[in-house]
């Protein structure tokens, strides 16, 4: 997606070790126009699959997840990774090892919101390692629902997340796919 | 606004002791068009005070505060509750008391996204306490910028948080004002 891409280059910083900075327009200051078209053009590609409820994490799934499921007209669920008072006692939760936290993170949603009548569209800004998506793909099977798409603003290609998710055999769709980023640069794969 | 005020009374819970869960629309789940409607009237009732950025605490708040700014045609900044690696050493923090975590947590904002240039509008979810907002409001403050407003979705008029926010002197905007909470009713003061 073009203006994505455009925009990750104009404001994008490349910190080294693989660590892309974008908390300028994504996940910390969020341009919500820029927001919206990634939600329209996610919801574009997702319109054939059925999906009856966004599926995300807290806390920077939750500008891309709401701009796309408000394009298909769909609640959005995001996990949380603590269980507030409001939560009833039994939960569904995973573990997933956080990249940015360097530890495990618990990822809890409300049986009251994911059944096993769900169609689930997976939204996150980021697949890199993949290891968040597949804390959702899990919670999404033990809810007993139906995983119908994995959509992402901006995949990492060279952390290989995409392959472990491969064999679920749902569409996986990014606006902005990286493939490597060197020193200075930060090189699209398409 | 009438259509929040019925959809608190339709899927809202009482659950005692002040607590209001609605994690059916607003903080867990969410409904993206009514979160869009919501925005929308904040957007109408701060249209005249000049605002540059809105501000918000993650992570509630995130989804109001983006829809808010979409029809603002403004950029949005969460203050995040821990720092991550992407954020500069040098912060912009507060401590404010968590009433739902019973502890402090940190609100942290990157200078690079809040100057002494802007007018801020803040948004938030809840309108309790208010301490969560004092801490926006003196992040606000440490940052040289200029608070325009305060806006919420819900303002639980028994906590009294707008006593401490009232000598500010920005006006303040609630969506729905509760009045009470008794044992069965949400008693709106509108």
């Amino acid at each position: 997606m073009e203006i994505l891409k455009q925009r990750i280059w104009k404001d994008g910083k490349n910190l080294g070790n693989g660590i892309l900075k974008v908390d300028g327009f994504i996940n910390h200051q969020v341009d919500p126009a820029l927001m919206d078209a990634c939600g329209r053009e996610l919801a574009r590609r997702f319109a054939g699959v059925g999906a009856t409820k966004v599926l995300t994490a807290e806390i920077s799934g939750i500008a891309p997840a709401l701009a796309t499921a408000r394009h298909l007209g769909l609640p959005v669920v995001y996990a949380r990774k603590s269980k507030p008072i409001t939560m009833p006692d039994q939960v569904l939760l995973t573990l997933a090892p956080s990249h940015t936290k360097g530890r495990m993170v618990e990822l809890i949603v409300s049986p009251e919101f994911l059944g096993a009548r769900e169609r689930v569209l997976i939204i996150d800004d980021f697949l890199a390692s993949g290891q968040t998506i597949l804390g959702l793909v899990r919670l999404t099977k033990v809810a007993g629902a139906t995983l119908v798409g994995i959509g992402t603003l901006i995949e990492k290609c060279f952390e290989g997340g995409r392959d472990g998710l491969l064999s679920i055999g749902v569409p996986i769709e990014a606006l902005a796919s990286i493939a490597e980023m060197t020193d200075d640069e930060i090189i699209f794969s398409d």
